[in-house]
């Protein structure tokens, strides 16, 4: 089972780690990490990781997975990694994102008419692509599933997998991972958070996704 | 504020790349990936990340992170790596482990009647560094931060950016990750898990740390 990450610069790398976690502990997976180039590419927080192929070396996918990023749609700059995910897209079985990843798949034309969901602050933004948004965690539309927000990921490759290897297997991924989620606080979601933090945090982040 | 964390091969990328999506966006972050020697580190699940610095590049933190691994205590193979980690934390405000990376604090020697948490699976183990196993998602016992399996590292992470930047920085930093934590099953610990995936998981894992 080939599984393909796209990477690129200034991307989120937990959006990736997460479900990389998961997704490529599968019995016969096979991974690979793409990017424009092969070699390094910088995440958002400095962390490098190391894209392993450039897009021409990967033409198949059975999942593919976009993770997501402030700077997302910067990629709309580079056609030829949209025209990568269209190819690689006929081929899937799964087409997956994180976060602001379905922006990319939006950009590529994949979300025509499907319901999808996003980082909650770019929820919106789906629309320009003629997607239509869900507030979920992990929204599911044909082969197209998209995720919400960087750690939503985690909780889609979970589901993914159950899919693929049948719950028992994903069970005792989440109890290998220990995925027992305690977060000392209980405001991960817009509608949980206190309105002062979630209009402070949406001002800052919607700009960063003006130029979506 | 310096924070540095500890690269190695065959890590678990998850259990730094959790907390480093938190602890990178604290205000005056200066984060260092270090490893024994600074370049590419591959993880146990094959993604490759850069270590920025060697360990001689590094005298000083006030945060310093330690991931866990399935074989993390062939670190002890490499004395120069344990001496690094009690330099280190000679010189931390908060010296943590995600995972079985509180092994590696065991064999460091910075566990000594201190109480800590680790892997569910190699909990017992930390008797073995005379540290006392707390069955717990999060031990703090002075200035070390333990933190169980893997995912575990994303909750300890938010616990201590409330410590050092305050609960509404911490909420914010969650609302932005979306941490609004939904698994598709209720099964990431020993005691919410079917014994018969327990059993088996367990069995496996153990023999992975039968090293240490």
């Amino acid at each position: 089972m080939k599984i393909a990450f796209l990477f690129y610069e200034g991307m989120t790398a937990l959006d990736a780690v997460g479900p990389h976690e998961i997704l490529s502990r599968l019995p016969e997976a096979e991974v690979f990490r793409v990017a424009k180039d092969a070699g390094p590419v910088r995440t958002d927080c400095g962390l490098i990781l190391i894209a392993d192929h450039p897009l021409s070396a990967v033409n198949q996918a059975d999942i593919l997975l976009i993770p997501g990023a402030g700077s997302a749609t910067t990629l709309r700059d580079f056609p030829e990694v949209l025209d990568w995910i269209r190819s690689i897209h006929k081929t899937t079985t799964w087409t997956t994102s994180v976060c602001t990843g379905s922006l990319i798949l939006g950009a590529s034309g994949l979300l025509k008419g499907l319901r999808a969901t996003s980082h909650w602050a770019a929820l919106d933004r789906l629309k320009l692509w003629n997607a239509v948004p869900m507030e979920a965690r992990i929204v599911e539309d044909g082969k197209v599933i998209t995720a919400a927000g960087v750690s939503a990921g985690i909780d889609m490759a979970l589901t993914l997998i159950a899919k693929i290897a049948g719950p028992q297997f994903a069970k005792s991924m989440q109890l290998g991972i220990e995925y027992d989620p305690q977060p000392p606080f209980d405001e991960g979601s817009p509608r949980k958070a206190e309105p002062v933090l979630y209009n402070a945090l949406k001002s800052r982040m919607v700009a960063a996704f003006e130029k979506v």
